[in-house]
């Protein structure tokens, strides 16, 4: 029994398995689409905003520019948005937009994510392995009372998931095989790529993380190790008490 | 006012300023002397091991050698120490020495540690400025309930303190100017070292950390911007309510 794998450790993807980044983004929007007198809807350049997030990290993992953290991706991002919805982001100030920029730090978990992170923590190593930068995990985990053991991810290893070396490296960090780290996460690709480094998977649905008309990720793609409708029923299914 | 330096977060060295390594160390070498009958005090093979480790790191620091995490360095640096206590390494097996080894992980904070950082912790950003690697940080963290808000060190940086970007790459991955980040330290070539990158600095007096007959780091060596007797007295003098 002694090679057969035991999970110690919890990767997290955090953008839509553990926060809700559409409607937090869409929040600081709104008062700012109103400060301007701009007549766009909030989850519109919401929407927008992610659309650039794959295409822009495209870049880095194809090594035609080197690794940036996501901080200034989202920056850049956000001109491109506001130039998607008519608005000129040289109308405003820089300082704004910057400040606008760290709305993705102060984004509302799930509402089972701070419960189900703190029962799963008791058993294993929890930590974000996202795409998203230290301090903006930082600022998230401390406004929202995400306790993580540690945060990991993209910057620690300068690549963007799905790049294999973002799994592999971050296990190698944790010290342990990769069939003793779980992925955990509400995308199937992500899992995906988790799997073909050796680890195990737990697919977490999150339904609205589009908004009420999502059509992808609402199912598992394949035979994930775990399936699970949030992160309580996760804790659950690994036998982490109440 | 703006442009006035304002603390926004702390960094700690922790081997000696956070926990008590000498007797934490002590207090699991004695089993392992008593199992094997071998005649050497604990806290003598705990200094042998412990002078071990500022070669150890010299070699990486020098670029002699690339970069290898402190997990590494600790378990060369134990046959080192066995010998010097007239131990053969060799007559004991690997997997002993490699569990002994991560009792480096298991250290016991000092008294004052864990109120004092969690009183630090709701006014500011706290994290471990270490040369113990991630893995170990986090292990010593999740048992001795040390409220970290990320783990952030020389494994990050691939280099060891005093280096100076392992203190500048630290700011940078924290988007803060030098002046608002503060060392944390129980050592006086530390500080020394953070002030020369432009931090501001702590000094917290750890007289026992080698034991009773300690004549090093009994006192401030420098105008330190605070000079505390623990943690909790830093805590105090930074505002932080009991």
């Amino acid at each position: 029994m002694i090679n057969s794998p035991e999970t110690k450790a919890l990767l997290f993807d955090v953008f839509g398995t553990v926060v809700d980044w559409r409607n937090g983004v869409a929040r600081e929007l709104r008062p700012f689409l109103s400060r301007h007198a701009l007549a766009v809807d909030a989850f519109e350049l919401a929407d927008a905003w992610r659309r650039q997030y794959s295409p822009a990290m495209e870049e880095i993992r194809s090594g035609r520019r080197p690794f940036v953290r996501l901080d200034v991706l989202h920056r850049e991002n956000l001109d491109k948005a506001l130039a998607e919805c008519g608005i000129n982001p040289g109308s405003i100030s820089a300082d704004e937009l910057d400040e606008l920029n760290f709305c993705w730090h102060r984004l509302d978990p799930w509402p089972d994510s701070v419960e189900g992170l703190l029962r799963l923590k008791r058993r294993f190593m929890i930590a974000p392995l996202s795409n998203g930068n230290i301090r903006l995990m930082l600022d998230m985990a401390k406004r929202a009372a995400l306790p993580w053991d540690a945060i990991l991810g993209a910057e620690l290893v300068r690549a963007y998931k799905p790049s294999p070396q973002v799994y592999t490296a971050t296990v190698e960090i944790l010290g342990l095989n990769p069939a003793d780290v779980c992925m955990v996460a509400a995308h199937n690709a992500d899992l995906a790529a988790a799997r073909r480094c050796g680890l195990t998977t737990a697919f977490i649905v999150r339904p609205t993380e589009h908004g009420p008309a999502q059509t992808s990720d609402l199912h598992a793609e394949q035979a994930w190790d775990f399936a699970a409708t949030d992160l309580n029923d996760l804790a659950t299914q690994l036998g982490c008490p109440t």
